[in-house]
C-alpha cells in the first residue's frame, strides 16, 4: 500500500467506517485527491477505459450481490486489492444508480507537459482555458476522444481533472486522451517552441473558423462562456477566429463550439 | 383571462395559493400545461425572446424587491396581468437563484408542419426524434439558432417543448427558432413533399457526412444516443450519414454531432 491510511480490509458493511470516510472525501475534496495521490472511478466501463490508459488500481471495492468475482478478476487478479462492500456502503458512494457494483481507488498521474508524446509531424490539439463547468470539459474529452485529437491541454483548470463530474460526462474520455495541464502561459510557451499554429476563438481580430488551413500543426483553443479566452491567447495566437453567429442569441455552449472547430480541423485532413 | 382558472389575484404572499399552487403543476406536469394552454417562463432575458417571438402573456408575476415597475412595463403594460409576489413565493417558483424576480405565464402555441414557412429555396432543417433529456434538446435549439436554420422539427417528441428544462437549457432558443412538431412519419412526408434531402445520422449504409452536397434543400437528421434513429429515417433518407469516430468510444452527444453537422452545412453555404 502506497497510501498507510489505505490499510487493507476485507469487508465493510457501516457507511460509518473510516476507510469510507475518506473515500467520500476523496470525492468531494481536489485537496484530498491531491493530497494522497489517488482518486475514484465509478462504472465498469469507465475503469477499463483507465486500466487501458495505464491507470492502477489500489483497492477494488465491489457489492456482491453486484458484481460477481469474474468481473472483479478481470479487473484485476491481485485480491489484495478486493474490499466487499455492503449494499448501504455502496449506495454512500456511488453517484449514478445503474453502476455496476464496483467502486475503484485509482493511483493519480500527473499530466506534465514535458511527457506529451507526439506521433505525428502535424499534431492537432485542443486547448480548453480554465473552463468552469466540469461538465463542458467531460463532454470536450468525450469529442477530442471521438476525434482522436493528438493532445488535449488544460490551461489554468478551474477544477482537478479528477473531480468526480468530468469523470462522468467524459464518458472515460479522461483516461483515453493524451492530456496536459498548466498555465497558459506555460502551454502557449510549449505551442510556439513546437512550431504549432495556435487558433484562438474569440471576437477580437478573428476571421470566420473555416477560412483557415488546419492541416497544418495546429491548436484550438477555447476559453469559458463568460469571459471567454485571456490576452495572453488573443494576442499570442497565429489567428484569432470566430464561428459566424447568425441567429438572436450571441453566444454557443463551449463544447458545442470546440466540437465544430476540431471536426472542421479533421474534415480539413479528410479524417486522416 | 382565458382561463378562469387564473383569475385576476393583484398581490399574493402565501405559497399555499390556489393560484400558486396551480403554477407549481403547470411547472412539473405537461399535461397540466396541455389542458390549460399555458406555461411559465422565468428570466427577463427568456421572457424578451419569448415576446419577440410573438407569445403572449397571461400573467406577469413579479417579486417587487428583485424586481421594479419599469422593468414590467417593458414586458407588458397591462397592469391587469400583473401580480406581486413575495419573496417566499418567488422562491418556490424560481428554479434558478439568479434571475430577475419576474415569472411569466405565457399561452402556448402549436407547433404545426402546417404553419411553416421557409424565406429560401433551399431551406436547411434540423430534425430531432424522441431526444430523452430536455438538456439536449434545448442545446440542439441554441446551436440551431446560432446557425439561423430555416426550422426545427421534432419528431415524436418524448416531452412537450414547454418543459421548464427545455426553456431553460436553450436559453430561450425555443423561441426564436421556426418549430415544428409531429410523427416521424409525417415529417417524412412533409420533407419529401417539399422535395428537402433527408440526411439520416445513422451507422447503417451511412457515407461520411462531409462527403454530400448541403447546398441543396437539406434536412439533418438525428436521433438518441441509445437506440438512435428508428426504421422510417434510415429507410427513407436520400442519404444516411456517419461522424467518423477515430477514439475509443463508439458514440458522441446528440447535441455535439447535431452542431457538427450543421456547421458543416453553414460551412459548404458559406454561412449564407
Amino acid at each position: 500500500m502506497q497510501n498507510a491510511i489505505f490499510a487493507s480490509m476485507k469487508s465493510i458493511t457501516s457507511p460509518q467506517n473510516s476507510f469510507i470516510k475518506d473515500l467520500l472525501k476523496l470525492q468531494d475534496k481536489a485537496r484530498e485527491r491531491k493530497k494522497k495521490g489517488v482518486f475514484i472511478v465509478e462504472g465498469q466501463r469507465e475503469l477499463k477505459l483507465a486500466l487501458a490508459g495505464s491507470y492502477e488500481i489500489t483497492h477494488l471495492l465491489f457489492d456482491p450481490s453486484l458484481c460477481d468475482t469474474t468481473t472483479l478478476t478481470s479487473f484485476d487478479t491481485d485480491t489484495n486489492k478486493y474490499v466487499e462492500i455492503s449494499r448501504e456502503v455502496y449506495k454512500k458512494l456511488a453517484y449514478r444508480e445503474s453502476t455496476e457494483g464496483i467502486i475503484a481507488v485509482l493511483k493519480s498521474k500527473d499530466f506534465s507537459l514535458d511527457a506529451v508524446k507526439f506521433n505525428t509531424e502535424t499534431p492537432l490539439v485542443l486547448v480548453m482555458e480554465s473552463i468552469e463547468k466540469p461538465g463542458n470539459v467531460g463532454a470536450m474529452l468525450r469529442t477530442a476522444d471521438a476525434a482522436n485529437v493528438d493532445a488535449v491541454f488544460i490551461a489554468d483548470p478551474k477544477a482537478d481533472l479528477y473531480n468526480p463530474n468530468i469523470i462522468r460526462s467524459s464518458v472515460g474520455c479522461l483516461f483515453t486522451n493524451q492530456i496536459a495541464v498548466g498555465s497558459s502561459e506555460e502551454i502557449c510557451e510549449y505551442l510556439e517552441a513546437q512550431e504549432i499554429n495556435i487558433y484562438s476563438a474569440t471576437l477580437q481580430n478573428s476571421n470566420a473558423y473555416h477560412l483557415n488551413d488546419y492541416t497544418q500543426p495546429s491548436a484550438l483553443v477555447v476559453g469559458t462562456e463568460a469571459t471567454g479566452l485571456t490576452e495572453i491567447w488573443r494576442e499570442r495566437a497565429t489567428q484569432n477566429i470566430n464561428i459566424p453567429m447568425q441567429g438572436t442569441i450571441d453566444s454557443m455552449n463551449v463544447s458545442v463550439a470546440a466540437a465544430i472547430l476540431t471536426f472542421e480541423a479533421k474534415r480539413q485532413r479528410d479524417f486522416q
